[in-house]
This record gives structure tokens, sequence and C-alpha cells, in this order.
């Protein structure tokens, strides 16, 4: 039995998502148990008269309520008896516990992961790795996408080979073709850091390195994985979507300025609902918290219950992979830089 | 009259675009004057048979050719009688000489604009301010967005005033929204240049900052300017130009895989077109280079003849407009951190 960890609140469609998630995560898999944390009455609430295996459902009793704007470090100091923070904590203090999923604030939920969860021995510092649908239909992984806004060439080159790990174990992709995040495809471009890493990332054996890639590139299908600093992985990955939604927005205010193109949209009605599921994100799970001493799984503050449900299945792939192991062996090959 | 010099080498579809791209815009305004930099006999060959006012277009032969691995320190040094090295060289030292177009290497560029050109009074670094259309029909400019990976809080202040100006200046947008690029929007996101930066911009009356700004929201019509390192900035255009490229790709492999979408896109061909030509970045004109002492501006390296004219289009609006000595007298207002 794999047991984990759902925080149900902090999400835009909380405690609903979580549970309704949940729920369908419990019938799929009846080598899962979960433990929802989060307000008892509030949850009890929300299961009630709902149809599953009790024996493989908790509830944990949390109910302090985390805002928009508090901060992080204010969070994990004053909040243990958030939805959130419990979890960390249970996470961290039960071994039976392997995982939890959180679509709460990520700001939070990194500091309290690196705090109160600790990191796998050797991981200078754990990075957040999202998945990308490609234009070849296969996937693009991106590490960090903004847990860390400031990194250095060592940081990089684990965020390289814990993700590498990650996409082979959890998603098969043999070798991953990583590339580095930059400014132009030669070596020299880009700033100390970026000329360094790619120094780095070609003494990688554990990594696949295949050059730097311009951002254009991402869902050419010619990556498996981009490694980048948390800023500018973070713009990459919500440029992406951003520009996906403004673009579907886009063609449906187009198609209903006229009648010819609303009846040409209808013959096209099965491919415009296809496109829509291809470029939305609640299909491609959450994003991984690579590095931590259990796993973390972020969803999306907007989850679902589909995209909670992935989170879970992510969270669970995880786990049987032993993944985190694997990362600590990886790791325990290079010289560390930093403790 | 305006004197403009168009450097004819260095693009992808050069120097055929370079040329039908002049004489279009020397065609459509009688006080414009090109000078047109590169192989005098390849230039000759590509104007032979043309119809233009050969009193209004001048030929500076320039022989030598930048390669694409070339160091632009090495450029600048060597390749003096290079079409861009000449053309930065002349528009240097002759005083009737307004401004240059360039669609070569952006590296080569920007130093020698920097070492040969020089700045404007008081700018501590020029910046790229491309521009892309929203979805509300409007544009965006985004500064920097490739000359600076690094930047610190004054430079990025600096990037908001220049850029301000020139959107008010020639694009006639009143008091333009400014966002810093961040991930997420409250003012203690991101790291210590950001956070600096966000209350420099607050502190800052030449600049209308409305806070920070998530990528995901750049397309969508609120925000006028995102100043950004150059770095990330370049990753935001990028990203966004990619996705939308690669998007219309499956979308057009999609229609032709069965005969009903083929049916049902042929009724809304006129719309296709007009989104095809609303993501065609050819339409948007150059990047142009914000605080160089002259106006410089960048075609893209794909640049074809319409991008090109636009380019000579956006430089001949920056010089009547007297862009450079606004910059000069709102730069003065603040303290200058750097020289």
């Amino acid at each position: 039995m794999i047991k984990i960890l759902v925080d149900c609140f902090g999400g835009d469609h909380s405690p609903q998502a979580q549970v309704a998630g949940s729920l369908a995560a419990l019938a799929k898999n009846p080598n899962l148990h979960l433990l929802l944390t989060g307000d008892q009455a509030l949850l009890e609430a929300e299961l009630k008269g709902k149809t599953y295996d009790a024996t493989r459902l908790d509830i944990i009793h949390a109910p302090e309520v985390i805002g928009c704007d508090e901060k992080p470090t204010d969070v994990i100091r004053l909040k243990r008896n958030s939805s959130m923070m419990k979890a960390i904590i249970l996470l961290r203090d039960e071994d039976d516990i392997a995982a939890m999923v959180s679509c709460g604030s990520t700001g939070a939920l990194v500091t309290g992961a690196l705090v109160r969860l600790g990191r796998i021995p050797g991981v200078i510092r754990p990075a957040f790795c999202p998945l990308l649908p490609t234009m070849e239909g296969g996937i693009v992984g991106i590490c960090d996408s903004g847990a860390n806004p400031e990194v250095t060439p060592a940081h990089l080159r684990q965020f390289a080979i814990m993700a590498s790990l990650y996409l082979e174990n959890v998603y098969g992709v043999d070798k991953p073709r990583t590339a580095l995040l930059n400014v132009g495809k030669e070596a020299e471009k880009g700033d100390d850091i970026r000329r360094e890493a790619y120094q780095l990332l070609q003494q990688t054996p554990s990594v696949n390195f295949v050059g730097n890639m311009e951002s254009r590139d991402l869902l050419s299908g010619a990556y498996d994985l981009v490694v980048a600093d948390g800023f500018s992985g973070n713009v990459l990955v919500k440029t992406t979507e951003g520009t996906a939604i403004e673009l579907l927005k886009k063609l449906k205010k187009d198609i209903y300025s006229r009648t010819l193109y609303k009846v040409g949209a209808l013959l096209m009605k099965r491919m415009f609902q296809e496109e829509k599921e291809f470029m939305n994100y609640q299909n491609y799970g959450g994003s991984v918290l690579l590095g931590t001493a259990k796993v973390v799984v972020k969803g999306h503050g907007s989850s679902k219950a589909v995209a909670v449900e992935k989170c879970i299945e992510q969270a669970y792939r995880m786990e049987i992979s032993k993944l985190s192991s694997k990362i600590e062996t990886e790791i325990a090959r290079y010289e560390h830089y930093e403790e």
C-alpha cells in the first residue's frame, strides 16, 4: 500500500477538486491509500454521499488557512495547523507515508519542503519540473521552473541529473535529450553562469546533453528536457501556456465574428476540442519538486479534479520507481559545490 | 531629407530582402535617402532593372562578410569593411546620417554599437525593445530582450524610461502601462534585483508603473510595456513567437488529417490567413536598440522585404520624433548609478 497525503485547501477549486480527484485516484488504484488534510467538517461534508473505499481514505484535521499574501517564512512558523504545513510535517515524521500533493502557495510549499522536510543527501537545491506537450506528441520537461530564481552552474547540473532520472524512470524516456535554456545555440552565448554550465554539462556522463536551446524551439519535439534557472524557466513555461490560451481565445472570438466561420468551425468541432484538450495543462499533471527527501508534487492553483488525480498518479509513480534513491546515487558521483 | 543606412548583408534573405525593402520604403517616403552597405557588385546586380529614385539611394562598398561563429569583439576589431561595421562607423562619423538598420548578428551589432557608436549621455546600457501584437489589437513592447543578460535595478529603470518614451513618441501610446517581468504579481516576488527594481520603478514619475507581470499575461492587452533583463526578456519574446508558430503548424497538420476538416478550413480560409498575418512577426518591424547615440534598428535574421521596410520606417519615425534627445532629458532627471 502506498500512502499519499493530499493537501485539500489552497487551490482555486478547493476542496471540491481535491476530494473528487482523490476519489478518482483511489477508485483506479487498489494499492493507494490517501490522507486528506484540511478542515475535517468541510472535508466530511464534501465526501458525504460519495462512494469510495473508506479503509483507504483518512482525514487529517488541519483547520488553519494560508492567506494569499502571507510570507512563506511566516507560514512555516505560524501556520503549523494549515492543511499544507500539517502534510509536510506528517510526511517528514511518518515513515510509511510516501508523498504529498498540494495546489497551495508555491512559495510556502518550497520553503516548507526545504526547511521542514529536507533534501535528498547531496542535493543542493530542490527544483520544479513541470511537463509540456510537444508538437510531435511527446512531452518536454522544464527544470527548474520557479523554485530557484538564482542559480549556479552546479545547481543547473544537478537539475539536469535529477530531471533526466525523472523522465527516464517515471515516463520511460530513454536518455532524455537535455538542453540548456539560452539566448542562442552557440556555447559562448548568455552570461557566465550559462557558459560555465555548458562546460559542466558536457562533462556529465549522467546527462545526455545536446547543447543550448533557444526558447523558440521548446515545443518542436527536438528536446526531452530543458534546464534553466527558476526565473527564466518560469517565464518559459508560463509564456507557452499563456500564448496557447490567448491564441485559442482569439480563434474562438474570430470564429464567432462571421456566420461562415461558424459553419466551418462546426465541421471542425472535434478537431478544435482535441486542440483544446492538447493545450489544457490540467491534462499533464503537476510540477514535481525534485530533490526533496520525500516526493512532493505541486498542482496548479487552478487545478480541477482531473489535474489533482494526475498529480496523485505522478506521486505514486515517483514512489514506486524509487526515484529518490536513484537521484541520491547519481548525484553522489559528482563533487558537491555547496552543502 | 532623412538619411538612413541599410546593412544589406548578414540576414537569411540578404541582399534581396534588404534591397527590395529599401526600394519600397524609398517609394513611399519622398523625404528618405538610403545608403546601402555591402558588396557593390552584388548590390548593383540586385538593383539592376528596378525602378527607383537614384538620387536618394547610394551604395557604400563593404565587401567583408561576418561569419556566424565570429566573436563580436573580433568582428569590431577585424571586420571594419563588413557591411555592418562600415554602417556603424559611418553613422558615428557623418553628422547628416540619422540611423541604421541591420538584420545581421545581434552580438556584433550590440558590441559594435556600444564600442564604436556610443550611448546617449546618461544611458548606462542600450537595450532592445521589440513589439508583439496583443489579443486586444494593440501592441506590447518588451525591453530588454537580449542586449543585457545581466542587469541591475538601475538598468531596469532606465529601460522603462527609454521604452516608455519610445512607445509614446513613435507609436502614440499615452502613458504606457509598464510592468516588471516577474514570477508573481506580489511586490516581494523574484530575486533581490526584481524586488529593488520594483521599489525604484514606483519612485519614477517618468514611468507609469503598474506592478509585476507574470509572463502568462503578456498578450492579454493589460500592458503596453514589459521591463526585463535581457535573458528572461529574450525567453519571453522567443517563447511567444515559437508557441504561436508551432500551434499554427499543428493546426495546419490536423486540418489536413481529415477531409471534413479540410472543408471546414476552406470556409474559414480568410480567417486563417488573417491569424497567420496577425502572428507573423515580420509585420511588426524590428527590435530597436534604445539608448545608442544614434538610432539603430535590428531586424530579425529571417526578415523578408516587408520586415526590412518596416525597420526603415521605424528608424525614420524614431529620428523625426527626436526620441534620442527626449531620452537624454528624461534620464538626466534621475541619478546615474554607473558610468
